[in-house]
C-alpha cells in the first residue's frame, strides 16, 4: 500500500445502510470505496464527517427530465438543472423516463434521450423505458434486446391517452419483463373512470384546479391497483406499482402479498406533506402549483403512507419529479392562461427535496430508523433497478456516491433550491437535516455550495433487478 | 498502523450483510472487525475465502438450555454441548431463558441460570427472562431492574400451567416492557383449547404421539395470536410473537400490521422442513420425536411460512431448540416408558442445523435472497434483543463473529451433530452449503472440527431493541 | 264455517311480514290467526286497519326484568310493569333471563323467575338461562333437562365477575348446546381488559360516567368476539353474540360467516341513536344514565351498525332493556350517592321504544326494508328462539300478536312511557311511526290507551331455534 | 261470498314463503290467491296437498331462449320449448333476453324478441334489456322509456365481443340504472385476459373443451367483479353480478358488502354440480357439454358456493340456462365439427333441473332452510326485477304460482327432461324432491304429464326493484 492510498477519505463517519449503522472511515480511490475502517491512512484530499451521518447517495427513481410534452408544454428541467437540483439535495442517481411516442421505434427514443442528456449531466444517471405502443417489433426485438442492453425496467401507464396500455398489451408487455427480467412500473389509475368524472365536473362547471382530485379520487387507483395486480398474477411477474397514494390501494397491496404476490411500491412525498387542500380549497389557480397525479389525499392518509413506510409496504420512496413553471405559458398556466384543470400539466418538482423531508420527518421525528430511510430512498431502488451494489450502498467496492448530514434547522424556500422551477410545492415546511456534502464518485458535487462539471454524469448500463433471489416469480 | 496490524485476515471474502452483498478482506484485531477493503496488509493468520460467502455469525434468539423441567424431564443440551453444537452450525450467538418459577424471584432466576452456564459456552450468549409470577414486586422493581442491566428482554406465556400468564398479567408485563423499552416475547397458544381438546382426545383413547398435533390445532394459535395483539394494542408496545406456525396466526399478524400495529413475528425450521406427519401416520411412538409446540402443520401451510419469510412478515428465524433425547428416561420416553401425548416433554433440537437449512432450501433454491437470510438469521435477532450492531452485521466495529460457508452436497445425519440428543427430526434431509469455519471474536471455533474452551463464550449485557426507531410504539 | 266465525277481523289490512307486503283481511280466532284473505265474513269485534301497516308483534329477545342485584341495586322494571312496558311498545313477546348464580343450581334459579313472573305478565314471555357456574351437574343433567323442557337458549358472559365463564368453561357449555341444540348468546367482552383500563382510570381521578366508556374501547369487544367465535369453531356450534357495538367487533362476525362459521349478531337501539358523549363530554353526572355495557360508540360507527342492519349481518334487533332508576338510592346512584364509573349499575331502558324508533329511521328514513324491519325485530327472534312460526309472524296459525301501526310526528317523552324508570335514554329523539294498537293472542293490550290484566301473559316453552336447517353446524 | 267462492282449492299445503312455513288451504280465483287458511270452502276443483310442501312456482330471473346467435350456432329452445321446460320444473316466470346488436336500437331488439315469445309462452316472462351499444340516444332515450315501460333491469357484458361494454361506457349505463331505478346485471369477466391466455393455449395446441375452463381462471372473473364493484362505487347505484363461479369473486363480494356498497350476487346450479373435470380430464370433446363462462371450478370451490347460499352472500339462484344440442352442427358441433373450445358455443341447459337440484341437495341435506330455498329461487329473483309481491310469493293477492312438492327418490335423465336440447350436464345426479304439480296463475300446467297451451303465458310488466327500500343505494 503506497504512501497515499486514497484520493480521498472521509474521516470519522457515523455511516448507516440499509442494515447497519457504524464508525468508519471511508477510504475512496478512483470514485469508488475502496476501504472502511477507522485510523485509515491519509488520502489526497480529507473530509472530517466527525458527529455527522453519513448515507449512500440518494437513488431517485421515479423523476422526469427534459421529457416532451404536447405543446406549449416544456418541462423546466433539463438534465443540467435537473441533476444539478439532484446534487444538492443529495441525490447521486436518477432514473428518469424514455418515453416511446406511439409510432415511434423505442431504440429511436432511446437515441433521442442520449442525446437529452449528452454533456449535461452532472450526476450518474440510467433511463427508464416507457412502452407505449408495444408493436409486435417492439415485444419480440426491440424490447428485449433495450433489456440486454442495460434498460431493465419499463413504465406502463393505465391512464393518459398518449400513452395508456389496455389491458391486453399489459399482459404482452409483462410477459416480455418476465421472460427477460425487467422490472414493470406501473402508473395505476382507471382512465375511464377518470374522464367521466372530469366530464361530469366540467359540465358543471368545476374546472378549478381542485378539482382535479375530484377527477382521481381513491377508487380510480384501488381499481388500477387490483386490475394490475391481477394481470401479474395472470403472468406471474413481479410488478412495482409507482406513486401509490391512498389507502385503498395500499389495501389492495397488502392483499396482494399477502396472496404471496411480488407487488412492490412505491411512494413520494407529496403523499406525505400535501393534501388534496394544496389543490385550492377554493377556486384559486395556484392550487395548480401541485397539480399531479394521482393526487395528494387527505390528512388521515398521510399516516396511512407514513405507516407503509414504517412497516415495509413500500420499497422506494422516490420524488416522481415532473418540473413545470407554475407562472408561464409553458408550464402550469399554459399560453398565460388559467385553464381548466384537465389542461393543466400534470406534476410537481422535488428531486432536490425529497431526501430532507423524509431524514427529517421519518428519521428524526422517529417514525423510521436510520437504516430503513437509506434502504427505502437509495438501496431498493438500487436494486429494484439493477444498479446495487455499485449504487445504493456505502460499502467496499461500491461507487463513492454519499451524503453527509448535517443538523439544524432549515425552512425550505424555493429561493434556495436549484431547479428550473419557480416553486416548490413544500415551501415553507422545516427541515433539520440537509446535506453537507454530496460526492459523486468521490467528487465532491455539493458542499453548500454547487460546483458543476455538466457532462461528468455517466450513463448507467444496468444489470437486472435484485430484491428479488430471481426476479421471475 | 503497524507492520502486521490485524490479528486474522479473512481473505477474498463475498461478504453478505442483511442488505449487501461485496467483494472484500475482513481485517479482524482483538476479535473485532477493524476493517473492510481488498488488498488488507496481512495478519498474524490468514484464511483464504475465495469463492466463498461469508456471512455474520447466527443469532439464535429462541433456544432453551439447561432449563430445569419437572422430573423426571432434564435437557440433553446444557451449556457446553448447546454452544457447542450452535458454533458446529455457524451460531456464535446463543439466547437462552432464564425462567423464574412461580414464587421465586426474577432475580434468584437469572443468578441460577449464570451459574449454569458459567465456565461452559463456547460462543457468546444473552438471557431472556420467563416471567411466570408478575407479582408487584417483580413489575415494579426487579423486572425494571433487570432490564437496565441488560436483561432487555422477556417471554411471555398464553399456555403452560407453569408458566402461563392471565391477560390482566400480560397487560402489566407488557407494560413493563413499554416503561422500560424491552421486547415481550409471546408463547401464542389458547391453553384450555389446549386442555378441552387434549381431555377429549384422551378419553377417545387417542394418546399416541401424533395426537399431540390434533390437540394444538391453527385456530388454538391464531386465537392466543389475536388476543395477545389485542393486549399489546391496548398497551401500545411492540410485541414479537414467537414460533409462528400456522396460516390462521400469520394471517392474524398480517391483519395487526395493516392496522399500523408493531407486531413482529419468528418462526422455526419445524415449519419448514416438518409437517404433522412426522409425529406420526399412525401410532408409531417415533413421532414423539417431533413433538413440539406449536405443532408442525402441514404441507401446504409450510408454504404459507416461506412466503412470510420472503415478504417480510417474519423478522426472526430461531431453532426453537428444546432438546430432549428420544431413548431416555428423561427424555421423550419419561421414566422409560411410552406415555400419552400429554406427558412427552415439548420440544426438539435445532441449533445447529438452523442456518444450513435456511440456507440450502432458502437461499440456493431462490426463495429469499442472501440479504434476507443474513437478516433473518442475525441482524433482525441482534436488533431485536439489543445486541446489534455489536452483532449481526459485517462492518467495521463488530465482533468477528463469521461464519464461511462452503457448498456442497450432504445429508444431515445426527451422528454427524454435535448436540447430546441422541436424534434430530432433520435426519436425511439434504443440505447444499455448511459452515467452513465459525469464527466467533475472531477465534476459529469450527472449521470442520470443533475446537472446544469451555467458558470462552462471554456473557452479552444487551442494550434495547433497535428494531424500531424507538421501541415504544 | 259458523255466521260469526272469527273473535275478531283485522281489516283492510297492509300486512308486512319478513318477506312479504300485502293487502289483507286478518280472521282471527281463539288468540290464533286462521284466515288471511280480502272481503273475509265478519268477526265478533272489527279493527279498521284501512291504510295501516301491521306487522307482527315485536319479540324482544334480550331484555332483563325482575333479575336480583347485589344490593343496592335493584331493577326498575318487574314482570308487571316491564310486559306494560313492552305492551304498550308493540312487543307481544319477551325473553328475559333466569340468572344462575354461582352455586346455585340452575333449576332453582329457573323457578325462583318463574315465581317473579307468576301472575304479573301482561304478553307471552320465555326464558333465557344464565349459565354462571358449569358444574358437571349442570352440564351433564340440568341443562340438558331444561332445553328438552324448552329452554332452549341460554348466555355466556365473558365479563362481569359474578358471571363470567373462563375459556375452558365456555367450550363446556357450547358442547352442550351442540349436543342438544340450544341456542349459545355470548357477552362478549374481555374481563381483564376493563379491569386493568378502569384501576388506571381510577388511579388517574377518572372515574366520572363518561369514563365508563374509555374503559371498554371497541377492541375489548373485539378481542371477545374473536375469542368466543374460536371457541365456537373448535366446537363446531352455531353462536348469537349479542348486543354487538361496534365496527370491530363487527369484522370479525364478518370475518366469521365469509369463513362459513354460523355466527349470528344481535344489536340494540342504543348503538344506533347514541353515542360515547351522551354518557357525559364533562364529568355531568346525568351521564349515568346512558351507563351500559358494552357502551356507546361514536356516530361513525353508528353508520356501520346501520349498514349491518341492512346488509344482513345482524339477526337480531333487541333492546337489552336493564331498567335503573337514575334518581334513586336502588339505582344509577347507588345509595343516594354519585359514585364512580365502576359503581354504576349497568343497563338502561328500551323496551318501549325499539320498534319505534327502528321503524322510523331505518324504514321510514329508507334504510332498511318494512320486510327486513319484521324480520329483525320479530322473525328472527322468534326463529333463534324456537318460538317460530307460533311467534314472529302474520300467517295462518300462528299466532294473533299483531301490531297496527300509525304514522305521524312524535317525540319520545319519559313522561309517555310505560316502564318504572325515570328516564329514557331516547327523550327528545322524534318518531313518526307508534303502534295504534297492539294485539296479544287476540286481545287488544294497547290502543293508545294499556288494556292491563296482569297475569294473561303466558310462559312460552321453546322447540330448538330454526334459524338454520339444522341447529348444529 | 257465494257458495263456490274458488276456483281452486290447494288443500292442506305445507306452504312455504321466503320466511315462514304454515299449514293452510289456499283459495284461488281468477288466477290469484285470494284466501289462506285452514277449512275453507270448496273450490270449483281441489287438490289435495296434504302432507305436502308447497311453494310459491319458480322465478328463473336469468336464461336465455330464441336468442339470434352468429351462424351457425342456435339456441335450441324458443319460448314453446324453454317455458315447457320451466312449467315441467316448477318455474313458472322466465326472464330471458332482448339483446341488443350493436347498431341496433334497443327498441327494435325488443320488438323482434316479442314476436319472438309471440303465442309460445306456456309460463309468463318478461324481458331483460342487453345493452350493446350504449349510444346518446339509447342512454339518454331509449333506455330510459323502456323502463319506464316496465323493462326495468338490463345487463352489461364485460366480455365477448360483439356485447361488451367498456369502463367509460359502463359508468354511462350505470348512470342510468341509478337515475330511472332499474338494476344493472353484470357478466363480470375480464375480456382482454380471456383472450391472452386463449391465444396461448391455442398456440401450446391445447384446444380440447376443457382448455375452455383454463382460459378463464378465476381471477379472471374477480378482476371484473371488483372492477364492476368499483365502477358502482363510483356511480352509488346496487348491481348485481350473475352467475358468479368461484371464491375469488366471492371474496370480492364480501369485501363490498362489509364496505357498504349494494353488491348482490347471483350464482347457478352449476357451480354447485359440476366441476371443470365435467368439460374433460382428458381431451374427451364430450366435455363441450358442459362449456358455459364462467367455467366450473372445483370441488373445493364448490362448498364456497354452497356457503354463499346458506350464508347471504348470494341473493339470486337462477339456471342461467342457454341451450344448445351437442351433436349438432347448430350447437356444440358448429358445421358438425369438433371444434377448438374458442368456438363452441358458450351455455348448458338447467331450466327444469335448477328447483329440483338445490330443493334435493340443499333443502333436504340440511345445508339451507326450505324458506332459504324459496327466497333464492323466487322471492328475491321477484324482488330483484319488480314482480313481487305478485310474483314470488305465496300470500293474498298474489299471482297463483305454486309448486306442489312430491319426495322420493328420482334420478336426472335427459330423456325425461322437455327441453329442446340432446343432454343435460346434470345426467345420472339422483333427487329427492320434483314437482308433482306446477300451478300457473292457478292454472295446471303440470301435474306429472304437461299440459301445453302456447300463448297462455303473459308478458309482464315490471315496476322497479324492490331489494332495498329505494333502489339507488
Amino acid at each position: 500500500m503506497s504512501n497515499n492510498p486514497f484520493d480521498l477519505v472521509v474521516r470519522n463517519a457515523r455511516v448507516a445502510t440499509a442494515s447497519d449503522t457504524f464508525d468508519s472511515d471511508i477510504g475512496i480511490r478512483g470514485g469508488r470505496i475502496v476501504q472502511l475502517g477507522l485510523d485509515l491512512p491519509s488520502g489526497t484530499r480529507e473530509i472530517d464527517a466527525a458527529g455527522r451521518v453519513v448515507t449512500p447517495g440518494g437513488v431517485d427513481a421515479h423523476c422526469h427530465l427534459d421529457q416532451p410534452m404536447a405543446p406549449p408544454a416544456r418541462m423546466a428541467d433539463d438534465f443540467d438543472s435537473g441533476t444539478r437540483s439532484a446534487a444538492c439535495g443529495g441525490t447521486t442517481t436518477v432514473i428518469p423516463f424514455a418515453a416511446q411516442e406511439k409510432g415511434q421505434s423505442l431504440r429511436a427514443a432511446v437515441r433521442d434521450y442520449h442525446q437529452r442528456a449528452e454533456g449535461k449531466a452532472h450526476v450518474d444517471h440510467a433511463f427508464h423505458l416507457i412502452v407505449s405502443d408495444p408493436t409486435p417489433q417492439v415485444l419480440s426485438e426491440e424490447l428485449p434486446a433495450l433489456i440486454r442492453e442495460g434498460y431493465t425496467s419499463f413504465k406502463i401507464y393505465m391512464t393518459y391517452d398518449d400513452l395508456k396500455l389496455d389491458d391486453g398489451q399489459i399482459l404482452d408487455v409483462l410477459e416480455v419483463a418476465r421472460r427477460h427480467d425487467a422490472m414493470a412500473m406501473i402508473h395505476a389509475e382507471n382512465s375511464d373512470c377518470i374522464e367521466w368524472l372530469t366530464k361530469r365536473l366540467e359540465s358543471a362547471g368545476r374546472t378549478a384546479p381542485r378539482f382535479h382530485a375530484h377527477s382521481r379520487p381513491m377508487l380510480v387507483e384501488r381499481e388500477a391497483a387490483h386490475r394490475v395486480i391481477s394481470l401479474a398474477e395472470l403472468v406471474d411477474v413481479p410488478i412495482l406499482i409507482v406513486h401509490v397514494s391512498g389507502r385503498e390501494a395500499v389495501e389492495q397491496i397488502r392483499w396482494a402479498r399477502a396472496h404471496g404476490l411480488n407487488v412492490f411500491a412505491e411512494t413520494c412525498p407529496q403523499y406525505l406533506f400535501l393534501t388534496a387542500e394544496d389543490l385550492g380549497i377554493d377556486d384559486d389557480y395556484r392550487g395548480a402549483k401541485c397539480v399531479c397525479s394521482p393526487p395528494p389525499r387527505n390528512k388521515a392518509n398521510q399516516e396511512v403512507i407514513w405507516n407503509g413506510l414504517a412497516d415495509g409496504l413500500f420499497t422506494v420512496f422516490s420524488s416522481d419529479h415532473a418540473p413545470f413553471k407554475y407562472d408561464a405559458p409553458e408550464g402550469k398556466k399554459p399560453g398565460g392562461e388559467e385553464v381548466a384543470f384537465r389542461h393543466i400539466p400534470n406534476g410537481i418538482p422535488g428531486l432536490e427535496t425529497r431526501l430532507s423531508l423524509l431524514y427529517t420527518h421519518g428519521v428524526l421525528q422517529g417514525r423510521i430508523t436510520l437504516n430503513r430511510f437509506v434502504e427505502l430512498t437509495s438501496t431498493n431502488p438500487a436494486k429494484a433497478n439493477g444498479l446495487h451494489p455499485r449504487k445504493g450502498t456505502i460499502a467496499v467496492g461500491a461507487d463513492a456516491d454519499l451524503v453527509i448530514w448535517q443538523e439544524g434547522q432549515r425552512t425550505i424556500r424555493n429561493a434556495d433550491l436549484h431547479h428550473d422551477v419557480d416553486y416548490t410545492p413544500y415551501e415553507g415546511i422545516e427541515v433539520q437535516a440537509w446535506p453537507a456534502y454530496t460526492l459523486s464518485r468521490g467528487e465532491v458535487v455539493w458542499d453548500g455550495e454547487f460546483h458543476p462539471r455538466a457532462g461528468r454524469g455517466e450513463f448507467l448500463r444496468r444489470g437486472r433487478p435484485t430484491l428479488l433471489p430471481k426476479q421471475a416469480a
